[in-house]
């Protein structure tokens, strides 16, 4: 028997920047929190503790806040790719760098009116995220959305589901359907206008979940990735983890009172969780894209 | 020595309370998380195990449901003194309640531009809250702002403070200010008009920090406070817990960049916490509106 | 109407300290989080910016490190005490201070059987806290437990409650009891041999728990205060905040089966919340011990 | 242009199982979460909302508890093949399941010296874990380790990396090594004595943090793994993913004070995370076993 090292990559991970660019009175606002990881012959490390190969992660920090200062950070995606394809094409034995970057959004305050130059509020919990790969002269963008959490409190239904000795649950007509979207779509090619892409996929989704009559949260699922795909020719496919964020009836009825889909309860564990890919038939192949290593 | 119970409580923590009105075919949605507290003669069960005089948490949970149905909840002050009132009323050996509320809120789905009538998005992390206590025949309300994360990128600066031998701060006259808001404040008497009292109390707070050049967070602290007192004749006492989030400059000087107040590091921990109080000369006894019990 | 500044405190929160003693070769780790703020005259700042009396946060911060190094932390009381003399005793308008420090624990890793002399596992989420108050030349020390969950799989009823129109509950001879235990008790005095007392405080807490049969979860924290004040004459008071982590018996009966106790659904919301404070009588007065400011 | 459905799964996440056994007077517990997911043909959901083929997550839920009761859990692995094995074997079109648990630890509370028959504290943060594959007829178990934070005060150097232009990073001959172990470990062949093997794979993989001298933590990260697979002939492969969890020396030299490795800064973000693989040369195909879908 012999013993190897298999897949392998090491970073830093959750570097917190935020820059402000003042163009005169009114600044602008990015958060991102980025984390790299680089892959490449990496044996010595592992096998002897020889690192003449491993550009360390306090340089691979120190890198992010650099480029910060040396361009303007853009869009995340572009700032994923500087970064991969500096780290990729500097240190000779790292052959493939995966950025990811999560941006969390800032609105303006508002005084009397009118949006402050300089003073902002969070926006909430969703973030944008990408997820970028560069290995073998090429380049792989996965962009997506995290923490965003929707409910429609009519227009879904579940029933016409298998009962077996060990199901109870009730059909229904009419539902809650609640969820904390986790998107992730994968570009075609390494350019596109990332943030109208962004705006439009995330207002494509949002729409959809409004509008399509749910028969089971599958097929809401299944529609807001094909409904992606339509509208948007630079998406070669798309991946929706959407967790069943159960709101139940209350029984009532113990205090002589009828709920008619009025009063709910609003469960945190268990939830149900349904995960699917939509994709084009002609999408190139995701090569790394997806990779965890 | 003798040993005997002091101050002492008991109650459904966290119930998730989420109702929809349904007027047509315009839904409106509340989303809550009450919790109920009970107070007064209950050394019986402490010494003895005699649960004569327990309401069970489980019936104070089931009582939220059914207030719910039974009327519609309308502001959380409100539904808090119903609450408060019924324990106290209805069983001889409570004398006081306190019944804590946080409202989440949701925005209507953009569907076409137009609001969807039964769609909705989570609006962030920011929670409506009140605590209504009820004790002695009188009212006490406490109503609040939870997670409201505020940055300003300049206008703020930090200097003339006493150097000690541990000091090595450098004064700045441009700094970053950043916090998470958790602002609580205490209404005279037992009724006002709850909605346009906290949505004011909210934009008196946002625009004062915005506009008042800070030379520190407690001139922040206090000029917000001050700043409700003065809008706000319904408000006895504002207390506020700002987290100071620091922001550091990041040293970019050994990679030969100069950095003009443009890259940031956001620090998780420590982090500077300043708590203060800000009240009217003339304002009424709190009596137990604060206590913990 | 006049605005007055009411009770405040600064400080720096959650300064994160590793210490290692190096006695030859077996070292010997501390691992705490300490927060310190700072009481007294401190209108300046908040009215007009003026900072000469406000010992920046950040040298709060430096304070709590070269302590740690000028003299051994040793136990986390004695730490506390020695920060809050030293800043109430060399600033001149700073008249209180309360230290909070948490320490977390840490197991040696057990190598061929044997504790290895400097490679540790952390030991859990428990910990043990401490605030000390210091001000008007006395000092005030509540210890304390965070999160020590603890179940008993029997030997728990809970009846004889009050059923009103909103009571559904059963009653029960025997359930399931389970709690995270949030503890603080308040020394008499100054001095203490606060290792023991801790060790002692706990084993007595968690021996109490074990052997009281229960009737209710109120029974059971009076009973756990007072075997602690009975065994230990050096502590005036006991504060208990205990959560009924519910754990429901699974109704199994649609599935033709009888569920004897066997098992169970762990619930995460709401849950039951039990809070009490056991003194003696004699007690000396807490003065500011349990002030939140 | 045509869309399609990719993989997918669903199923219901995180069901929280607390089962009680009582041989006599002696307790015995086990407390899991539990995680199901079903994948085949489920294309009539996502496209027409037909749920013919949808076996409700509320009925895996439920088959999870009815299943605790009809025969003993036992360790998690056979619990979760037992689960996977019900679910493919019963409904027609699903082709394969994965079943994920976690196993959360409780001790015996000492009373007097010795433990108790049916009172127990919480062990830690440390969950055992298990993944369960079930598809074509087969099965693959990948079993781990989650949240063990292991620290060591010596026995670690970082130097000899690679400088550029972004690198200020001082090498050290003397640091602090932590780290909380994500290990998962793929057996070959669907049977091992599991309960041995986690004890034994847990054991190695501490005793060679604890004593193999390190020069860079993927050094470490490899030796843990590497003496697994000399230990354990049931295992085929492991996979680490180790956070570096840095404590940095604090600069006492302001203060005129030598910090010889004594006081340390424990920093949350941002860390090191070093990831890899270490398997064998002759394992057998992995199959679905680590797949996300």
């Amino acid at each position: 028997m012999a013993i190897t090292l298999g897949p392998n990559q090491y970073g830093k991970a959750e570097v917190r920047l935020v820059t402000v660019r003042r163009d005169g009175p009114v600044h602008h606002l990015k958060d991102l929190t980025v984390s790299t990881s680089l892959r490449g012959e990496l044996a010595a490390t592992h096998l002897t503790g020889d690192n003449a190969g491993v550009l360390a992660t306090d340089t691979q920090k120190n890198t992010v806040y650099a480029f910060a200062k040396e361009a303007p950070v853009g869009e995340i995606e572009d700032f994923g790719l500087r970064l991969a394809r500096h780290f990729v094409g500097t240190q000779e034995n790292i052959t493939g760098a995966r950025i990811k970057i999560d941006e969390h959004g800032w609105d303006r305050i508002a005084v009397g009116g009118s949006p402050h130059d300089h003073a902002f509020s969070r926006s909430g919990n969703e973030r944008r995220t990408t997820a970028v790969t560069v290995q073998g002269g090429r380049a792989w963008v996965v962009s997506g959305i995290d923490g965003l959490t929707l409910l429609k409190s009519t227009g879904s239904e579940f029933h016409g589901f298998p009962r077996d000795q060990y199901t109870t649950l009730a059909e229904t007509g009419d539902r809650i359907l609640a969820t904390a979207v986790t998107a992730r779509w994968r570009y075609q090619g390494e350019e596109a206008d990332w943030a109208e892409s962004h705006r439009e996929v995330r207002r494509v989704m949002l729409e959809t979940f409004a509008t399509k009559h749910s028969l089971s949260l599958q097929q809401t699922l299944y529609a807001m990735g094909a409904a992606v795909l339509e509208a948007r020719p630079e998406v070669a496919e798309v991946r929706l983890s959407l967790p069943n964020k159960h709101h139940f009836l209350v029984d009532l009825s113990p205090f002589g009172l009828k709920n008619d889909n009025e009063v709910f309860y609003a469960a945190d564990r268990p939830y149900g969780l349904i995960e699917g890919t939509i994709l084009r038939d002609d999408a190139e192949d995701p090569g790394p894209a997806w990779d965890l290593h």
